[in-house]
């Protein structure tokens, strides 16, 4: 077991968990008490039942979100069910509330199905202000949060999905002033089409990519493929080629990676059948599909992954705390393309004169979340 | 609308709630980040979903207790639905942090059938180390916790039933002892067959109660009413005379009155039909059955009631905190009569030397929580 590891494993037993629960007064006297709870508490629940809308005046789902996984995709661990999920949300609990002062209160689902999720989900929700689904595997992830949108009225971000499409754009949108190329005419792969490959394609689609094609374990994601589900048929319209083959033909010419796949899956070979200065996003975890410096070698002119011990780190935790601090600021109900897109410009923006060692600002930079919060306001109101 | 709703509408618009999430340590370095988070949390999600049972080692379901209602039965409300529900279940959560250092988590629910209650509870219950059902109605209450205490290895209990049953029995022990009556030969009549009037005739019969008489809005339940619901029928058993008739029959030469019923339902020519040195139990929310002064002028030798103001409250926050403190840190599985027992005698015995003013314990006595707790754990081991 690596130092990491053993380290990680003193501190949780230390501390038995991470998170518990904060009083925002004390009850310390009889006074609170009758205030606090009966008889006083009567008032509030007469007065938030009667005014539903109300609700978050009175309690605290103005400032609280359920982090739901049933641990079918954790983090590159797989399907280890609830139990295995619940240190990953308690230290989600911890970024939401160091980042960004919000409440985040860890559900593990003990649920398989999308139904089963589904109405597990909808009979919590009026206990919360937004819901952050976690860690659900593809392709069930897609239809719990297109369900849970629509039949909820408080934000819904699966942030497997929303949160790694946000930073990636954002570290594009740096990228691509470095090299000086446009969105629309870049060729994009993206390799990997679970949760986070699916939605990077859409939102960099809704940005203006014009031509992305994604390649999952079989192969490009093309319309000469047979039997495929759904979500990659919706991947096919952003596929100008078209062509069949593997993940070379994918990357010939290609200008920017997006790998959300295996460690060690980008050869130096095929970074140089990409085109010159091309941006490597290597986000496997824990190994990237290519280390930086293999990449810099065959010609990469950005390289970020997820590791923290590189420059470039795409870490979620750049987009979710913000996210939703701003739409439980300005009662969101859904968070749109339009709020991701201004999330990645928020994110993007705090780097001042991109360079190839920094597109991604780090994630402790005061004020990231609260410039996050900001544009996802002025995206709801205007 | 009188002083203390004000002042608590008041006091909860001014926090917004009353509770919160509390992180055990800073996430403030890179360092903290990836033991709390990634890359090394995933060792402790691999320890976890290896061995499910060290998860109260490395999460917080070692101290957590979700707070569970659909607000079908909240306060004196009635069914006002899962917002109106929300104030009073943070309100619990301050008692359990307050009182006994437990992590009680709100969670209303969008449900109203067993089926859709007990499905919810059970696909959350990994996130948790306990389940205090809180402000479901009677009978629905009964089939909910019956099934979840079979199917989850983790305790559930319905405060409304036991927590008033427990602390009731605290109140009967002293009084008996004031009065020099034992309760093996004391005719109790409970009135209201709810969740609170039935567990507590479940427990002081379990207790050794001879004769319980329960009466509810038809009447004295006997066996010669017909239609009964099988939550009533299983009381009929405690009913020696099973006598047909109203709540003056019930009463008559009775000792012990316990009302978890309406305001105002119990007369002075009521008390008086009963035996010399009555005890009374006048529990109705927010008028008791009877006024202190009025059963005292009737010849009630100790009176106890809901409120505050008077002496003898009876507060199911001095049993649940410490209830859950002694079930979370002793693994308890199951809270059983054994244990409720248990916890009435360590909260009876805090009033050293009962009064008739005196029967029951302030919630604020200095190791009341401690003192369940360990009886808890003396039942568990024993």
């Amino acid at each position: 077991m690596d130092e990491t590891s053993k380290r990680a494993l003193a501190l949780h037993r230390q501390f038995k968990g991470k998170v518990g629960i904060a009083l925002k007064d004390e009850v310390d006297s009889m006074e609170k008490l009758s205030l606090y709870y009966t008889p006083g508490v009567a008032a509030v629940s007469r007065q938030v039942a009667e005014y539903p809308e109300t609700t978050r005046e009175y309690t605290n789902t103005n400032n609280s979100v359920a982090i739901v996984s049933n641990g079918s995709a954790v983090l590159g661990l797989g399907d280890i069910g609830p139990e295995g999920a619940l240190p990953v949300m308690e230290g989600k609990a911890m970024l939401f509330k160091s980042f960004a002062g919000v409440d985040g209160i860890p559900i593990v689902l003990n649920a398989k199905t999308p139904d089963e999720i589904v109405a597990t989900v909808k009979a919590i929700a009026p206990s919360f202000g937004g819901i952050n689904l976690e860690d659900i595997k593809a392709p069930e992830c897609f239809e719990v949060e297109r369900r849970l949108k629509e039949e909820l009225s408080i934000p819904v971000f699966h942030d497997d999905q929303h949160g790694t499409a946000v930073v990636v754009l954002a570290g594009i949108i740096n990228a691509l002033k470095i090299v000086e190329r446009s969105i629309k005419d870049e060729k994009i792969v993206i390799v990997g089409a679970g949760a986070a490959g699916v939605a990077t394609a859409h939102l960099l689609a809704y940005y203006g990519a014009g031509n992305i094609v994604v390649v999952d374990s079989k192969g490009i994601i093309s319309s000469k493929r047979g039997n495929l589900s759904t979500h990659k048929q919706e991947l096919l319209k952003y596929n100008l080629d078209d062509n069949e083959g593997g993940l070379d033909v994918a990357l010939k010419d290609a200008g920017t990676f997006v790998g959300v796949s295996k460690g060690g899956l980008l050869t130096e070979e095929l970074v140089r059948s990409m085109c010159a200065d091309s941006i490597i996003f290597a986000m496997a975890n824990p190994d990237p599909e290519i280390l930086p410096d293999e990449a810099h070698n065959a010609g990469a002119a950005v390289v970020a992954t997820g590791r923290s011990g590189f420059p470039n780190q795409v870490n979620n935790a750049l987009a979710f705390p913000g996210i939703f601090r701003g739409a439980l600021d300005n009662q969101v109900r859904m968070i749109t393309d339009d709020h991701k897109v201004a999330a990645s410009h928020a994110i993007a923006g705090l780097v001042r004169g991109p360079t190839p060692e920094r597109i991604i600002p780090d994630i402790f930079t005061p004020g990231l979340s609260a410039a996050v919060a900001e544009v996802i306001k002025e995206q709801t109101i205007s």
